[in-house]
């Protein structure tokens, strides 16, 4: 859990899986290449129920560019055809944080 | 997964946990006192390695006040001495949103 400088940008990603085996490997590639994007700070994840992933960036534009990612945007409409059965995207700005 | 029109304000309240039993009572009584206070949308949760709570608000004046929450204040310096081993929060403006 990572402490970043405000202001800084946050990607909620919110899903429900259908049931599948290879969802795993796809968002593991994902995190990895996310990880290789100019202006990348940080991702956490956690999934019970739903699964959520918040990624952290240093701009707009830098979530704009991941978002257009060729690999990322053919795991987007697989993950749409194969593995989602709902999922919420929210691009928030982070003006304040603190940690304990 | 609750659609909210924007601009709206998210809470990410990032955790991990020390070993303890009672912890999720603690959690679920502050999920049923959140849904009760004025300018609550909603909340998602899910919970590994790190726990991962969104909850989502109508303005920072809300924040604030469940921030001020008495009941809350409690929970709070329990979580610090009991329950957490660490925690950050992180209070967003979320600017777009979409759903699949």
């Amino acid at each position: 859990m990572d402490k970043f400088k405000t202001p800084y940008y946050a990607v909620i990603f919110t899903s429900v899986l259908k049931p599948s085996d290879s969802y795993g490997d796809m968002a593991n590639k994902m995190e990895v290449l996310a990880k290789l994007q100019p202006g990348f700070l940080g991702v956490e994840s956690a999934r019970e129920k739903v699964g959520i992933t918040v990624s952290y960036w240093e701009s707009l534009e830098a979530i704009k560019n991941w978002k257009e990612n060729i690999e990322h945007k053919i795991a987007q409409q697989k993950g749409k055809e194969e593995f989602y059965q709902s999922y919420k995207v929210e691009i928030c700005k982070v003006e304040k944080s603190y940690t304990f």
